[in-house]
């Protein structure tokens, strides 16, 4: 069993064995596989898939290179939500204080944006102090005395995914399931959880467009977490279109602090609810949805949910006054409305566009290192199927350098179709597995 | 143009641009590009290919990664011949002397033996003192003064394929059409030749298993040359057993002196008299492959072969003595024959293990570094067709290490197939492409 001997067996299309997974991903933590030979196999693997057994047995792998969190002496269940990202999807922010001011314990680990979509972590930091990082200890301490923590990935937590992924984005070989599968299911199950509900985007702001891939995707998440003993349920949901209005670092604290006090967009708050819902009952705290919900609704309208937000941005040393007076925040420097050049309804979205739109403005990065600029993203105006006339604003850029705003207005162009018919719009949860 | 779109563009089967191809060798070389992303290329290229312009792209971009030989200085035509290796195949030892003694210039840049096939240059190096190192500018002088050279691919001849080639042979990618053109056509025409002959393997000891894929790296091959403006033939021909009788460097030496005295293996001479004759219509010096052959076997009777044979190998400094009494020379110390459990005819030989067997004994290497044994090496007693008793030799075994010969022993158990009834021997010359 050598490394090129495993290589040209997947290479081949062979079954991987136990033995020469592990092998494979031990070897090249300690130093005895180069990088060369690992971005070999992973674009072997781009092409020829791991079945079921290799997926997990990869998955069991990447865990096996760090340590894991116990959460086992902290009564209640722990149940995490993963999305597989989007464009303006702040849905975490407000889902994991939801749903521990209810009794679920949240450990949730996350990350931060790359390319066109933003990262939960960036988004925390816009509030000033707001801290991500900890020891192991710090996060238990945290989990068991308010029930939630929202941390970034630390070095000894599935090492071997860090390095894997680190060379996957540079090796083009990020787009593959079974990669995507153990990457997403090693850092969950590392993170101590019982249950997870997993939020699948597909639409032209995601990185699956269509519907069959996105099953599968789903369907192989499922699977390893039911391998491992998990309770998992997968949804599929729309991204035809920015989740909420806002997209951006703070942008999003903003709109996540209007659904913390009751209100905010209608889609943001019905997916959020949606997935809280399915985490009670996975949870076993409430036997079906419609009570669920009807739980979710009042924690959020009765402030219950803020309370325990603002109880975690203390405990992670952010600021909380900004968070109580969030009209007080100056925006962005450079400001610029863009119009729409005729009148009728908005029948399209290029949501990746505005995506790579805001990173444009400063709200992401293109490379891992860049630095965010908190206050930079897109307000809109107007979303799918509303009506609009000539000249009226369909979306505000913000930036604190007036060079991007340009940059950005000239990406963005075309960026929205408008027709004169009313048009359809898409349905935004499109299916639930388990 | 990233390293990374190039690399995505090429796992999503698009067809690369000239500046795409020079820019990711170039900067390879370079050390822009790195090694993970470079193997993560050649994957994508052994699944996806490269069209026939890719092809002729990367061979240009090996090309000029590196210095050329210039020998359009030199009156005649310059032709060279290429295996893509096989078991025994001496070929090259017999025929670059014999067409040099007959007025083709021969700028031949061999290689090693790796893996099951011998090598060229190990072969001669078994020759006492013989030099296959040296400078652009002894072997200008050579060619000018004697016609022929036979040397190794130094530093600075295709940088990018030595380099390259090194990466592909630890990470499972050396066996794509492509690739293999890019790295055998580069050195070919860095050497300076006018026209090739190509000789591609095709059986259970050659790289190539079957003909049809056998069909297509010729036709790569031959595309390459002519966009190059050079006159190039392959012949595909039978590698189901090995050529002549012994396999091993100071062995297949001998067997070259028989051949160059006029005599040795039937099969041996056919091919090399094939392939010489038309390297001689290749140069223009003969109209038709008859009168050629005629002139071939002429050479071989008459000495003018082994008298332009020692000459060479005066000139790379070897020991000329020995092989004029190659019989002084002592075998290895230890030997074996190996003998028929049955018998009847032989019916199939496993040319390959055969190949792994002498690599046991020590006659080549699994790894770049290794040494070899000059006098280890297997030498037939039977070849395919053949009648064979019961109990009588099949082959015998040499090494310099006892141990060795144990081993290869072992292995070599049950690599010829005998029966009772007499089977058609396979066709030596399959094909001729032009």
């Amino acid at each position: 069993m050598t490394p090129y001997e495993i290589v040209r067996r997947k290479r081949d299309n062979a079954v991987l064995s136990r033995k020469e997974i592990f092998y494979f991903i031990d070897a090249y933590m300690q130093g005895q596989i180069k990088d060369y030979q690992m971005s070999a196999f992973l674009m072997a693997v781009f092409f020829r898939g791991l079945n079921e057994k290799e997926t997990l047995l990869l998955t069991e792998a990447y865990l096996n290179s760090g340590k894991r969190i116990n959460l086992d002496d902290l009564p209640g269940r722990k149940i995490d939500k993963h999305s597989t990202g989007g464009v303006g999807d702040k849905v975490s922010i407000i889902l994991a204080p939801l749903v521990a001011s209810l009794g679920i314990r949240v450990p949730m680990i996350s990350g931060r944006g790359l390319g066109h979509t933003g990262g939960t972590l960036d988004k925390l930091e816009s509030i000033p102090g707001f801290n991500v990082t900890g020891s192991v200890h710090k996060f238990k301490k945290q989990m068991k005395q308010i029930g939630v923590a929202m941390f970034g990935q630390s070095e000894s937590l599935v090492p071997a995914d860090r390095r894997i992924y680190a060379l996957r984005d540079v090796t083009a070989t990020v787009d593959s399931i079974p990669l995507i599968t153990a990457s997403i299911m090693s850092k969950k199950l590392a993170a101590g959880i019982d249950g997870l509900v997993l939020d699948v985007k597909v639409g032209n702001g995601s990185f699956i467009p269509n519907l069959s891939r996105a099953m599968k995707l789903a369907q192989s998440l499922i699977g390893v977490g039911h391998a491992f003993g998990k309770k998992v349920t997968a949804y599929l949901t729309s991204m035809e279109q920015p989740l909420g209005y806002k997209i951006g670092n703070w942008l999003e604290i903003e709109e996540c602090l209007e659904c913390l006090r009751g209100g905010g967009p209608q889609d943001l708050i019905t997916l959020t609810v949606e997935l809280s819902s399915e985490m009670m009952v996975l949870a076993g705290l409430e036997k079906n949805q419609q009570n669920a919900q009807k739980k979710c609704y009042q924690a959020l309208k009765e402030g219950k949910a803020l309370e325990k937000f603002l109880e975690l941005v203390e405990f992670q040393e952010g600021n909380v006054e900004v968070l109580l007076q969030p009209e007080k925040v100056k925006p962005a420097r450079f400001r610029k409305k863009v119009v729409s050049l005729q009148q009728g309804y908005i029948s399209y979205i290029d949501t990746y566009r505005l995506g790579v739109g805001s990173v444009l403005l400063g709200a992401g990065r293109f490379h891992a290192r860049s630095k965010v600029d908190p206050l930079a993203g897109i307000i809109l105006r107007k979303k799918l199927g509303d009506p609009v006339k000539k000249d009226e604003p369909i979306m505000e850029l913000h930036s604190s350098k007036e060079t991007a705003l340009q940059d950005a207005e000239g990406h963005l162009q075309g960026a929205f179709k408008i027709q004169s018919n009313r048009v359809q719009t898409p349905q935004l949860i499109r299916k639930r597995l388990v």
